[in-house]
């Protein structure tokens, strides 16, 4: 087997920091300098000839700066003779342009993910894509991990009496119901209605919530706009708190304060797929770390890594029952 | 400006008859032939050297044989020297192929993209992607039409009175939301519930349709059975009657027989991206003929096909509103 | 060295399973399922990650069908991260399609050669091509077996006392050349004459067949009406009577009727390539699976295929007898 | 209509100013130079930018300098923004290396071919290919040109009673009964044996040619052997003199000699795709460049080239004929 | 002719307007948004379709930011039928990575250039490139003009006796030689001594500057450490002051400071290919937007682009004298 | 690990014997046959399937007859199912054409580059590329060798007292700086002027060379005109006598003549990269072999290559040192 060799730029050193750990390899420096235009230049500071390269690189806040350092990295282990190249993209934020809505716009999901292979990057490992079709952009073997196995452990810990897990999207309830099924809670979901072009707001809870604690599941919290308006429809109906659990906790603009002080929240959940906000220190964060070491360590020795979702993704249950067939 | 060149293949002609006449030009003959051993093969029989060809093909059953007709008729225009091919795929049907929900599974959706450009293909217009990421599939430009403006004319002939916009599905209410406002009209939808991996049951209906007649709009429908279903709850919820409406009309299966006798249903109206079933004289087919026609003559002109949904699609509307913004 | 996994479509699978037998390696399942738009969908049943991938799939009738399911198969061991795929098709029929001999007509054996490699074919392994050339039309490592030696097993067993090879085309007589020697006999051949366009006939032939027992090589039998012709023309020439060999035995149309109840003809020999007629129990079919496994086994151990050929293949002679010098 | 430049190395000056002649242009002068350290380099006098450019170079020896010649021209070309670059190769000599008949050998006919795409040529003109299957070769469309019109004109001036066209090699007979069709004349044929693997002897003639006289066609005479052979058994079968006719006349080593001083070749006719040998004024040279001239003005004006062949090649006569269908 | 449209995104909308003016075209909208994650979106507000479309960026600080744009505008070009994609970018900050001097490291001026290619260019149009082999590193063809004319002109209008022209680096000279040649002055340059593996110091003065007003000629200045450095041994060298030109003034860091108050310097000279600072009401800038505007206007007009600098650039003189031959 | 097999065309069969006997491993045979229209023709005579291929031809004279051997012996190994394909090219003689410095002039460099990854290159081990930008013109890795390290051995033996090195060009003298302190010399570099466009003449010595002798260092001559012409001034400026060092030893035209005569040379050291001239007894020739033999083995281990040069080549140092940082 080729030895492993995993990098990482200035996104988010400590969950590199944390996959090495758990991997049991060391992460290997990289120099990353800025010219005196501002350009970017990286060198690997590690032989990888002949090697399996992994460079962990989420994408997140300032965006384009970390996306041109993956995409540098990439180029230099290319160069350098990596045997293969592995970009591991914990949150791949240019998923959420993921549609054409608007004449004459651009695709960046798709450009991202081209530049990327462009780039040689030979595979991509990521986690929680906003739309599951975003895997059909990479034209390169895309291994797209859940962290909902994650995030359930924080809840099998607690009291999980008079529970309910709630989508904020009916739409995309697929993860809550899977969630709920992991805990063996039931599922509602707030209804969204589009009152204008550029206006939807959730005017509707699916399931029963009256007298219940709402464990609230979402892929991605930026500013929290949704949550928050998801709380208040859940206090209208009755509810009694709530949980809010998340894969890519961004948190953005003013989401650290509208969260940590709206009533119905008790608490926020999220993993460490991008870095924490620094001045939370409320917020729980669960790990990805094993999850990546483990697929990563899956990928060098050639082992199935949907294997490692199993009892956790119905996708990865029976083949034969998740075909939509006519 | 160059030439334009339109051809077709077998599978429906009678919609490419009608592009064409809608067009000004004539349908240029193909010559497909089968060899002993099964193969197929294409000969364009009119010149398209140095033209913009246009060749039109739904990928209808028997599909197989419909894809390969159109990628050797792209191949053969590659080779005569056509300066322009443009796919015109009414159906895209392998659309349906977009995400990997099991484990080594195949994405036709994508894979199909891809070999239609290796064929030769420029350029694909369409209709009605399944998902509207399905366009970043493609790695050369897409024109994606809509038909709601199609539909929608079937219907501001009859009374509108007391009717109200179904969606079979919350979560993909986009389409019936807008079909609505082009209507006046109020919406519902059905609430689709996962009760296991591999079964989902419409459960609620979102928005009041007690006492009203309803106006069901799906992109596709092929064996019928979401729709069946939806008649149901509706029933259940006190809704007096349907009108049924979808872009692509297939009715494969017991379609035909399960909408053509359901009591709630009275009347199924489609278009005709897809050949129709022969023995359903009931079923009322609007046809999307002239806007293929005005695409493609906007397209050869180097005119903005999105002009040709203002007032139809919101997406052509202000940019600025359609943004997913932060 | 990586571990191999063998898959097949519907196609062929008891060659698959011969194959499999003769490698001692399991046949690892499939699923294919068709949505109810007629779509194909294709499922790997056994993890591939990182190993060597060898899909076996003959292109025969329905051949758009299994066209598609190749194509799918190889997407989805690409997108299970497969080391490499091994693309095996016994029978290429699009290898008919070599060249353009009208007007904008389709190329297919090299459009779908191209397709192969986008779906992600890194190789293909195929017997008996139409025309040498046609290895040419692939940007990927081609290797070519042929099934000859196979054929002159099934000769050399019986009396070939007074026996000559017949090639029905003096212009495509090396194989029956190289047959010959290998059986120790003479060679004649049918002279093909043009009368027009569309109409060629046998109206000679070249060599000593008077009072002889003929064996007829050719590599493809379709409807059968050339053999039928030249079995006319050696009565014609006072042959006693013939033995007929071919590759691949597709036996379409009245291929069987016409060939099994000739006066002239004493049994038909061929390969499993492709599937034998249902209701031809006289038909001799001789395996190749051996050779496939033989091939198979020993690229995946990265040994030489051509030393497989020795002595039955001229062109593994010395080569420099081989080169068309000037 | 784009303005149209025509360049050329140093291979044929004088076909491609007999072509530029015949076309009404002026042949646009190019600089190639020699570094002393044996590299080359092409530079084109005349703007270029945005213009249909044609690039005449046969692959004439020393043959692999005028390839690199026609690849940096066709690089120069792009690199200055050419709209379209045609490379008009009259011979395409590597053609000749169309199939892998020993193990690890090079397949030049391909591997030209992509370097050509690669350089950046965006079509290929040329003229009787070696196996028709060369097309097939291309990435890009090639048109194919075919010398037998230009050969027969000279014959249609002569006496032709009693003449009968004859065929080197009864496999290649095709172009040979359509120029015996052009003509009104018979056709006949050698027959070629394979004694062993690197010998080949035409040791019969199919046809009558007893007391005739032979027109013997074929399309590229190099070293002369097979012709001198013919010549022999011509003679043997009583035909009385033979013109010989070829459309690559290539006449390296000692065909010049051999043929000139046969006592059964009356005269030598070929044509100007390569440039004549220097010492043989007996040799009637036939010129193609009305030819390519009008295939050049009818690529640059967007018409059929098929349509120049009307009346000369079968291959363009009514396309249902030709089809080898089953 | 086709139609030209113009777009800019946020690097330097000064610099597009001063070209669409001097084109006589008005300058499109694009709408650039930021997504709450980072994520950059550009929506081209005017049709592209079948149109020659120009979109003018400089890579300036904050460079990550403006490349992105550039990329995602060249994109949303192509998604609308852009006939031909030219990205125009007066600086090209990225050449200055241009080689491989240390190990595993990054070649991001290679990496950009085929990034450019992947979201969709045609063509790209630069001045100055920091070395002229960058140009080798695009695979799409590259207009690359120089600006010495535009900095000649301002100098053509002042006192010119007793001045010199120096080059900060003799190996660099070319520019500085043919700038002196265009002003009719003499030339001088400074010798550049590598002390360490990291520190390079100009030692020496080649030419006579003594008594003499130097016009210093440099292709970019960032930080201005050589210049300064320059000035010291000009002043030791008893030059008496100095107008200080180059064509990229970035005056990153304490440039302004340093180039402000140094007292050989009586002015500085630049071009406006980058924004000048806000600070230095004293810099000249000198426009290169007539330049561009010329270049993009022969470029759509198929008019020679090296034209444009008869007189300029001795690169444009006669071909033969400038071909480094052995 | 996989096998490791080394083939040469006929460019330099010294030089692979050698790199192979320092390897240990045998030169495997190669065929390369001449048709009679001068098609060249190469079969690799030893299995390569899945095993790591070598091919060693440095682009000496005759130089297109042996590029074109490289590029049919890689298309061989890469239809022979190599496993990795390395161009071995201890001269890159196209690295010369690395600039467009003349309109529409082709790019041999980047042309060449690109060709060698058309016909089937994984990878490009050379030696002193004349630019290191030319690094960059290729789109798969480059090892990228120096023999600074060789030609110091040679001089490391002989009495150094009163030597200073000299290059024969300031703005290149980057080597020759390394090469002095390999040495512990002193540095001095010829300055060259440039007279006009095609005359550049060095008119002064730059560092202290009277009463010393010089060792003069360059990447490669060819007919020797700079080296006669720096001889000239080192004489004027007082230099008693000289050594002459280069890595590629072409010897074109009159350089046996000029620099076995000229009186200031004592010696003239080179590498044997390129094959030596047939009659100068007197030329000192160092061996690559041991480094290229090194190398080759790191690659085929997956060692890294750059630790070869550690304390001869300074961008093997600590890498923060050598970055052109603002």
């Amino acid at each position: 087997m080729r030895d492993l060799v995993v990098f990482t730029g200035s996104a988010h050193p400590d969950l590199a920091q944390r996959i090495c750990g758990a991997l049991g390899v060391p992460l290997s420096p990289v120099s990353i300098k800025r010219f005196s235009n501002d350009c970017l230049q990286a060198q690997l500071l590690t032989n990888c000839r002949q090697r399996d390269v992994y460079i962990i690189q989420p994408l997140v806040p300032p965006t384009q700066e970390h996306l041109m350092e993956l995409l540098l990295m990439i180029d230099a282990a290319r160069g350098a003779s990596a045997a293969q190249i592995t970009a591991v993209i914990p949150h791949y934020a240019y998923a959420r342009s993921d549609k054409k809505d608007a004449s004459r716009i651009s695709l960046g999901g798709r450009l991202v993910a081209d530049m990327l292979v462009t780039a040689g990057a030979h595979r991509v490992l990521t986690m929680a894509l906003h739309a599951p079709q975003v895997h059909g952009f990479f034209s390169v073997p895309v291994d797209h991990l859940t962290a909902i196995g994650v995030l359930a452990d924080h809840f099998r810990e607690a009291d999980l009496a008079n529970c309910v897990v709630v989508s904020p999207d009916l739409g995309n309830a697929k993860q809550a119901t899977l969630f709920a099924r992991l805990l063996g809670l039931p599922v509602a979901a707030g209804s969204k209605q589009r009152l204008a072009d550029d206006q939807v707001v959730i005017d509707a809870i699916v399931g029963d919530v009256r007298g219940k604690r709402a464990i609230v599941l979402d892929d991605e919290i930026a500013t929290g706009g949704s949550v928050i308006e998801l709380m208040d429809r859940l206090d209208d109906f009755g509810c009694t708190g709530a949980s809010v659990a998340c894969t890519h906790g961004l948190f953005s603009g003013k989401a650290v304060q509208r969260l940590g002080s709206h009533p119905m929240i008790d608490e926020v959940v999220t993993t460490d797929t991008v870095p924490p906000p620094d001045d939370w220190p409320q917020l729980k964060v669960r790990s990805t770390s094993g999850l990546f070491a483990e697929a990563i360590s899956r990928i060098h020795a050639g082992e199935s890594v949907s294997k490692l979702f199993d009892g956790v993704d119905p996708t990865c249950g029976p083949p034969e029952a998740t075909l939509p067939l006519g």
